[in-house]
């Protein structure tokens, strides 16, 4: 049986370039689908970058200017990996153009952005999905499963935090080509778009919507050379941020997030707190998840590290064998599947662009908080 | 060589109680101390327990009111293990007749009572300590000894929780004897001076002044049947407490606090990060302090697992031997060797009164802010 | 009611000294006991020693020869804690003199002479019990508790290991006061008698007797400064062991000591894989037992860790509350409190002399096979 | 500038084969080779079950007849990924046509065909490596690099497990495809030569050559239905498998394997001692490795978790970011990365067939040992 070619257009040839790339070329080798992924053209400034970058990922074409990628009749799909201000007109053009649009996270650089591409996709009515891939760990997609089958009860607390140290150096430079996360302009803002926008993501999934919150935020390191001007400039994203939030459901919630946390690479956690049971997960070792249950037989009751290798668990029957691990690559071909698989059912794979709004507006109130000291209510 | 003898007076015979008579039972006996304790007298209401109190653990005598312990002469000593909300006029008393007075934590309801206290051992010259214990062992002496060496440079993040899980059950009742720390009354607060109070002690020796913090507090069952009036009765205290804070030393922090923690009996953890190295440490593994340097060779650097039970470890050399671990009791016997140390020497064992003054403050920070929804300074 | 006295002569100043006397002092205030102790007397060598720990410990007196000590009509119970070698003069004594007698373990230097001693206690009638104190830890005792209930199932695999690191070093002397360990006249054996009988206790405790072991050991320094002599001589002792063994259930297992794991200072574990559930301990983190059941929900089976704190838990009702853990000294208390329990009860406490001769039987098994190179039946 | 096209035939579709040809379309990607893989051809008894195969990894063509597939001018490198009893004729043929060759492990069925093996590569000249894929799991690697720096000293101590537990139920039949591992006649032994193989090639690989072992094996189920007569049939393999083992540069080993070890997916750990420090790892979490270094600052001294995903660890700078680990199937594209950058090199990847003769010699050792209940020696 012969399968549907979809020819795709990557806009970016950075770490996010290389994930999604891999997730296409993965994805129809490991799940059961009716696409083969055509790598048609991927598009960076750069002309020998992305001329290499196509070369060996054996790309078809490359572009260097991405207008170009996304007017071509032969591309189906675009992915957007790059950085974060070019989001918004990329998706809009796309959307206008007809495209299917895998956009990565954060959606925008704040909500207004944000709202304006949910209305593009479904003005245009394209399949659209936003690549907070943390979701599709299958240790976390776990987690929602055992929250929707409703093991932990009424929820009290939900804690996370987004912990990294690899801007601690003052020599640390600033902005341009890979340090573009460490400017506001290309970024939008430091660790609470980059990092706690992924934590937030994964909570609104598990706990539903927050509604208010208070925030701080520290710039530890207020100066650094600048990449694209060679000159010593203020730094302009936050450093660090840290927030409280009530959810609807009457939880509470702590998060905090850092690029000055010595010791922690990416060590992003969330825990949730139920009547009946609580959760633990931990990117550091991706592949297990702590469920702790009251109901167990209080003489053998403790908290179970699952290793979520078994071919019942979310993802896992399509992997090796039990005891065996995936990496954290395979976030990205699960959701590449699932967008797809999503396409073919009807029923869109999440989150959506307009469920991503959800996580920008949580972030503008957590920047708007950092700055009045005052409780703010998220917008919606 | 005559040791002195020190006559003891414990006001209170419930869970610290025990814990303080057992200490200056075994301080002597693993302690090159001065002293021999004598247990002359134990205080409580109820005069069948106290007398079994008394049998039990080898007091002299016992009283069935404070005051009466407090006029005897032969008493040198009074440690207070009374309810919160009569540690105040305990203290006054004791000092106005010259004792020596340890006090079990919180010093006081708040930072008024707490001020007045000061001011009577000052006025007096009494030697006193308030038993936050939790400074005391090993592991978390150990943390503040890597600290003051330098070893973590400058900090930029703290936090800390103490988390457990033992009232969401809503046919808990509350107030009385055992349970009078889940009544206002005799609490004066609920997570906030009971368990967040030891997180802000061991925070405010580790890292210095607080000096404003943001804060909610929840009160997640609002009525439980009170045990003093037999009716069922609105709940005064908070259930649960989570804070952001910025120290005087730049760093910022997150604290929290709960009884709805599904799966956590008495989880206090915190963890420090500094320029160049960071600390964590957790009750539920108290003899453990997991320790991280960047300034290690990189190919073998990662967080260590210190086990805090060698000789060379504070007050390790006076228990068993490598290996072997000592338990939550060992803190308060290494306070009460500490203080009478301390008296001995004329360098006080801390914290004071003075110094567990600041931890209400921040106390009442905390909980006026929970109110207002603003940053609060912490007034000293 | 006035509590039965009995008064205690103990044989030994040394570690197992304290901890015993430790334990005598504080049992009686955790459980609920009919006796109260009195330290009537301890014995050692040095005079000046003995006096010192008499004074410190509250021993009403001191003898510098055991058998005064025995002699002595004041002393209704004779606690051994000399060095092994010396274990069965003793013991035969003080059964004779219709003495109440518990011994440090091992019991013997090997099974001979701990037949000759099980024969005295046994002719002379008196409760009699061997510290194999790891038995008590709660932890350990809840494993046993788990396999009694049966919740394992057929066992199929045994295996422990007790690793050490502190004789690595070449300049460590051997034999006299506190490193009578290390010289096989004093101790018997290196390894095999001082770690691995503990392994063996338990392991016979917990699942059953041993058929048939080969072993292998090995002494890594061959020559040291022998602290009696002044000379560098031969060691003597096994610095290491490991053998694999079948136990009469049909399962196997593999067990091995040393103290030249470098990393490790007391790490005794114990894994037990049952056809239904598993069972693992850490003396490193003796107060959490693991525990892993086939029978849980395939999306939630994981290994659980216990924290074994709660009053629900072996012995723990008597200590603090859940969270809080104890200490290695527990163990030894807990070892007093049942060994005088079973005397008022009538139903003995265990390991008896007769029930520690199977692990003499099974030493002595080891050390021969580690000699003839081929499997060597137990002989009980 | 083009790269050399390498035409693969891979011999088998089963777990191991899906490895393998993840690999070859993987390692061009992520490493710099001169080469482009072609999957030429997949070779499969069942033809259906090529034909999907081929079509699902994109091979151009299958066979099912690996003879046909040997015989082609078109393949340049055999991949052998069939069941045991087949590596031996596979390897000599391809040896004869002059292939390159990939084998996975274990070698062969005994010594006496590996032997027979080896002299055909040999005499043929044609590369060759075998597929002992742990060796490049990242920590692995980094373990190897830590001895070979001389980080531990002197070494004491070697063990190692390969824990799993899925052949305990009764219900499991035997042999046949994907159960051939239950079946001596396709797989030659047990868990002897599945798993501990594994534990035998790092260990020789890490620690040198093993000069005895004495060895137990047991066959827990003696019965069981077997695929391919449809019959209840006795059991061939061995269901477990423990020995001890003297290397030849005087260190002591344990070694253990079972496939009833409930709780235990695929529990390959090993540990080294040496003088001055210790490593361990762990598949369940094989981003970690452990280390323990004596020489560190006594107060901060403890097992180190390295989590390796740095840009400094093995192969980990063509991966992800800090934080980020891989899974299992790395070790695979490792494995055809590090074969082919030797054949370009001329400096061979190991283990070439001749390393892995030594392991099969090991194992033959075992098995004969577990028959004599002897130590026996290794014959090389």
């Amino acid at each position: 049986m012969a399968k549907k070619k979809i020819n795709v257009g990557i806009v970016g040839y950075g770490f996010m370039g290389r994930t999604h790339t891999n997730a296409y070329r993965q994805a129809p080798k490991f799940f059961d689908m009716p696409y083969d992924f055509v790598l048609k053209a991927v598009s960076g400034l750069e002309k020998d970058v992305a001329e290499a970058f196509a070369s060996n990922w054996g790309f078809e074409s490359f572009e260097t200017d991405w207008r170009k990628l996304i007017e071509r009749d032969d591309i189906d799909a675009v992915d957007i990996c790059a950085p974060n201000f070019m989001h918004h007109d990329i998706a809009i053009a796309a959307a206008e153009a007809g495209k299917t649009i895998l956009c990565e996270k954060p959606l925008a650089m704040n909500s207004k952005e944000a709202l304006e591409m949910v209305e593009a996709v479904e003005k245009a009515g394209v399949p659209n999905m936003v690549s907070y891939n943390y979701r599709r760990i299958p240790a976390v997609t776990l987690a929602k499963n055992l929250i929707d089958e409703g093991r932990l009860g009424r929820v009290f607390h939900y804690r996370a935090v987004f912990l990294q140290d690899w801007t601690i150096s003052t020599d640390l430079p600033q902005g341009g080509d890979a340090l573009w996360r460490l400017d506001a302009k290309a970024a939008g803002s430091g660790v609470t778009g980059d990092l706690l926008a992924h934590c937030i993501d994964t909570a609104l999934w598990l706990n539903g919507s927050i509604g208010s919150v208070t925030a701080m935020t520290e710039t530890f390191v207020k100066e650094r050379k600048h990449n694209l001007t060679g000159k010593v400039e203020p730094v302009t994203i936050d450093d660090a941020c840290a927030f409280l939030a009530r959810f609807d459901n009457g939880s509470l919630a702590t998060f905090e997030s850092t690029r000055y946390a010595r010791g922690h690479k990416a060590l992003y956690t969330f825990e949730i707190n139920g009547e009946h049971a609580s959760i633990q997960w931990d990117l550091h070792d991706l592949h297990r998840l702590s469920y702790f249950d009251h109901r167990d037989d209080s003489l053998v009751r403790g908290w179970r590290s699952i290793h979520v290798t078994d071919g019942d668990m979310p993802y896992m029957d399509r992997w090796w064998v039990p005891g065996l691990s995936v990496g954290f690559e395979c976030s990205f071909i699960h959701g590449v599947a699932d967008f797809y698989k999503g396409i073919e059912s009807g029923e869109p794979a999440h989150p959506t662009f307009r469920d991503a709004l959800e996580t920008q507006s949580v972030c503008d109130a957590i920047l708007k908080s950092a700055k009045t000291g005052a409780w703010e209510k998220v917008e919606c």
